[in-house]
């Protein structure tokens, strides 16, 4: 029955755009500007001026151009729909009353603390796949899910982005978009509601829907300009873009912000704030009668495939090293990606042209269609990522200098935000990547990873470690970090040695220990040979590697804290803020356990390694000198 | 005789480029290559290739184009050369050992400990401006000095920004590029090196200039394609530049990797690697013989006004309260702000369209030849304020909701590496901004701005203290962060009060006191509340505003801790990592205190502040129920 309605009014669509429709579309999109102002206004705050420009978008698209099922908002094989204007909400909580997955009440819930229909969108509902309202960062996340509909899946689902136009200021707007053209997603719609006004004043380009078009035309988009009320040029818009083969299309649509509120449509200072209720009287004035339920969007084609991401600990092949030989963790990361590439088809890589460096060349030698270069586009990176991960479609591990991570900083705050299941690689970290110097140095990484709500930070000290924390963050869902490092460095592990997140272990511990001393990956090199040289003098310190600094095993620290008279010397090649020195003085504060710690503390500079560990007070040398001083 | 000398130089030039001119300026980009390759190899790492596809386009610069005095290279009136490839500095030292301002032993001491001639360019160096390295960041910077220039310094120099054809895939070039096509700075030039290959393969557009040129033709740049390796089409674009009104120009160069190296040019796997040393040796037999020191710069106009950054604390009209009274800290920020305005002209504002929400609008109202709307663009907001703030012109206050200073994470890291003197103001702070949700609160900004070496990190409890905070922001030199909240809350301390960083104020002591207690901002609130009550139940506690995160005050809470049983329990806004609890626990562990800390765990959601703070663990209740059970 809905099969024949939609084939029907697929070949009507076909043929011409009938004054039903076009009336049909209308008295939608007035229902949904009705709703959200009802639902600010009862919220008493909220962006309902953001909301109307998009209206007949939104209705447009929900409820003629997408494939989706309703009453399984998740569907693999649905049509995505990304809110990079995630405080235009409302529209987005109006369409889905719309369609019929959200109730009245569910609505009018708006903004309260009991109600996931929140301020701005969050996967806590069930039609969100990612958190939005840090704006410009929705089109990676749709490029990823196109990429991954076009490449992985093989599916015909498509994805639309509907940003706003102040957003495109963004500049990762534009590594998205220059990520989507290289890759030809013609899968991918992206939406500009050109609204002209942002908070504080017009934007840049104004109306000049033009010099968007010319954006979006030199960064290989099929760029098509539209008055965004005009339901004719809407629908030939997406189809147009359903037709165009080999890139993806960009529709610049005019629209006035607070369209359809009288008085307040085109008017500055109306962002984000309720408009009085009444306001909803002229636009019921308007509505031809059809009633909500009479547009019914069309069933998606179920071609995405069924997907396991269950990877497992067997299917890996265990590390192969021999004690002693020297090798960089971020080496081991690579060898064990490429391992749980072969373990599953849904593991993939992404990298931001340091894929030589990471190591994450590996994978992609091995997989070459389970790697995607993102090029130098961190946040971009991030993004696509988070956006491949939706539905659980893939496990998606980048990777890239842990310095640059920082770029993309935002985007991985907003992945917290999404739940997202993402790993992120970080290597060349510290003061030991030697000759480069400070700004290819992550020295605050462990700070960035560490606030993430949910989070697990892997600091593997080596490659046995590091292949095991990489198999380990394919098997935990949520984020994960895993810090790895430039030098070359002994193995130190058994191959057959088992690890745990959470789960320390304790290189060295004797019945005479007078301290205990923690560090991870290079200065536990340091750390051993400053304990050698002290118990030759006859002061015997306990060592323990964390290996994840996030969770930390505080019962294994405390444990050997209190039998080493409580005194910790933390060493880390970190600044100090929210590194291992703090991480380790808060979970055991309560304790009374005394810390101290050393860390870099400057800007550091080019140098050899070992001349730069010496110099900013990380070396064997500075150890053993504040042992003794303790 | 110089003066003579350049008159002439410039006749002729404007006339036709002469064969002498030519084979002088190929000679110096040979020399210099010759010197980029002697200096890698002498380090035994770093980039000649990236070096040597930029030597003409450089010598070019340096030796025909660009304004400035070698003896005095920080001079206020000359032209800016920003190396935004920043490996590619073997080919910036060689110029400079060129123009006579490095010897030949400083540019051979690449690389190593001893030497400021760094892995990558830092100010470390007296003709650094600003660190790169971190690509696709310098145009920020360039276009901040362009702006400054054009609209504050009015003066004749200009701005030279070189970048590589890799880092154009970041988006901080676009939002740069945006913004200064906006401020119509017809003073910059941003030249692209597009020599085709990445660090680990061909980049995204390889050798499509036109591509490049179309981009840079949307974003309103005059775009103009060169040969990179043709002097005469390079000494016309940069005269086109020279010429060009109320837009900047951008010359993309096609050049080849590794030009000028047999066997190296424009193959891939040269990238980041010394070549063999004898590979000068063909460069040599093509020098024609002229000397360096033959080309002579023209010296810079002397138009840029003096300018004296110290601003004080007379100047500044005091706070005007009622204690009791209802007032944000950011709007007391914003004040603040616009009072700096008054005491100079060179203390400017710059926001990313949150003005009235930040309050810097305050500034821009009264002052708005002082304040720079950069648009939702944090990226660019700060890279155009470390760029403001070169050569001692302004002192820059950004200013954005908190959270989104994550977006400019990486320029913020970088920012520490120029040792730039950098305002960030950042609102909308933790879950007390209530209904907009965990998209919109910051709850890592503490972390990321501790991370900082030399940072300063204030949390102003109520507007007395943020007024005075942003004071003190404008008379240190280094990046402070001033972190203020959305509510309106009660004025605590007297109009003339006096602040000081890392001076905390004890807001509660009695003899009696068995507990103490820190907070800041929102938090400090609840923690009256919640003494208010244990006291009357008969349990006093002192309480502590820290005012300064960074520094924090050790000696006045470690005095306190242990009169009150060395036990504090902390109460914040934040996420643990990095927060004021880890803060505290690192500052007092050395004395075995004990810590306890109150923070957000969770990711947050919508809800009114007060539901927040009870939901999330860090309102009144809570801290009673943990003050009795500590």
């Amino acid at each position: 029955m809905f099969r024949l309605t939609n084939i029907l009014r697929s070949a009507v669509t076909r043929m011409s755009i009938t004054a039903e429709l076009r009336n049909d579309l209308e008295d939608c999109a007035n229902r949904m500007r009705i709703s959200a102002i009802e639902m600010t206004c009862a919220a008493k705050s909220g962006h309902p001026s953001s909301s109307t420009s998009a209206a007949d978008i939104v209705a447009t698209l929900f409820f003629h151009e997408m494939k989706y099922d309703a009453k399984d908002p998740k569907n693999a094989s649905a049509d995505r729909f990304v809110l990079s204007k995630g405080h235009a909400c409302p529209i987005l909580y109006a369409a889905w009353e719309e369609a019929g997955l959200l109730s009245r009440d569910q609505v009018m819930s708006l903004r309260k603390i009991t109600s996931d229909v929140e301020g701005h969108p969050t996967p806590r509902l069930s039609f969100i796949d990612v958190a939005t309202g840090s704006l410009g960062q929705g089109l990676s996340c749709a490029a990823g899910m196109a990429y991954v509909g076009k490449y992985i899946d093989k599916a015909s689902y498509r994805v639309f982005c509907l940003m706003g136009d102040g957003e495109n200021a963004e500049g990762a707007v534009w590594e998205a978009a220059s990520f989507s053209s290289y890759y030809k997603l013609d899968n991918l719609v992206a939406i500009v509601d050109c609204n002209r006004l942002g908070q504080s004043q017009e934007t840049a380009l104004g109306h000049h829907v033009e010099m968007y078009q010319a954006r979006y035309a030199a960064f290989g988009f099929n760029a098509i300009v539209v008055d965004g009320h005009n339901f004719d040029e809407l629908i030939k818009a997406f189809e147009t873009a359903r037709n165009t083969k080999g890139k993806p299309t960009a529709i610049i649509a005019k629209t006035l912000k607070g369209q359809g509120i009288e008085g307040v449509a085109d008017q500055l200072d109306w962002h984000g704030k309720p408009v009085p209720e009444e306001k909803v009287n002229p636009i019921k004035a308007r509505l031809h009668g059809s009633q909500k339920g009479k547009l019914v969007a069309q069933k998606p084609t179920d071609d995405a495939p069924k997907v396991d991401l269950h990877v497992g600990s067997i299917k890996m092949a265990p590390p192969q090293y021999k004690k002693g030989d020297k090798v960089a963790t971020r080496a081991a990361y690579g060898t064990a990606l490429a391992k749980l590439g072969d373990a599953s088809p849904r593991i993939i890589g992404l990298d931001g042209d340091t894929k030589n460096s990471t190591y994450s060349e590996k994978l992609m030698k091995k997989h070459p269609n389970q790697f995607i270069e993102c090029f130098i586009a961190e946040q971009n990176l991030v993004g696509v990522a988070v956006g491949a991960q939706c539905r659980d479609r893939t496990i998606p591990f980048t990777s890239t200098f842990a310095a640059f991570f920082t770029r993309a900083c935002d985007q991985i705050r907003m992945a917290a935000v999404s739940f997202a299941n993402l790993k992120c690689a970080g290597s060349h970290v510290g003061v030991s990547i030697g000759e480069d110097g400070p700004s290819q140095m992550a020295l605050e990484d462990l700070a960035l990873f560490r606030t993430l709500p949910g989070s697990t930070v892997f600091y593997p000290t080596d490659a046995v470690a590091a292949e095991r924390a990489t198999e380990l963050a394919a098997n935990i869902k949520g984020i994960v970090f895993i810090r790895t490092g430039r030098p070359a460095l002994p193995v130190l592990y058994d191959n057959n040695e088992l690890f745990a997140v959470g789960q320390a272990k304790v290189l060295k511990e004797s019945p005479n220990d007078k301290m205990l001393l923690i560090g991870a990956g290079v200065t536990i090199y340091e750390i051993m040979k400053a304990a050698d040289q002290l118990e030759k003098e006859g002061l015997h310190c306990c060592i323990i590697d964390p290996f994840t600094i996030k969770p930390l095993d505080e019962a294994t620290i405390v444990k050997h804290a209190q039998r080493t008279g409580g005194r910790i010397l933390t060493v880390e090649d970190h600044y100090p803020a929210g590194g291992i020195g703090e991480a380790v003085a808060a979970c055991v504060a309560k304790h009374g356990i005394r810390v101290k710690s050393l860390c870099v503390n400057d800007v550091p500079r080019s140098g050899k390694p070992d001349e730069l560990l010496d110099m900013f007070g990380i070396s064997a040398r500075h150890i053993v000198e504040a042992v003794k001083k303790y």
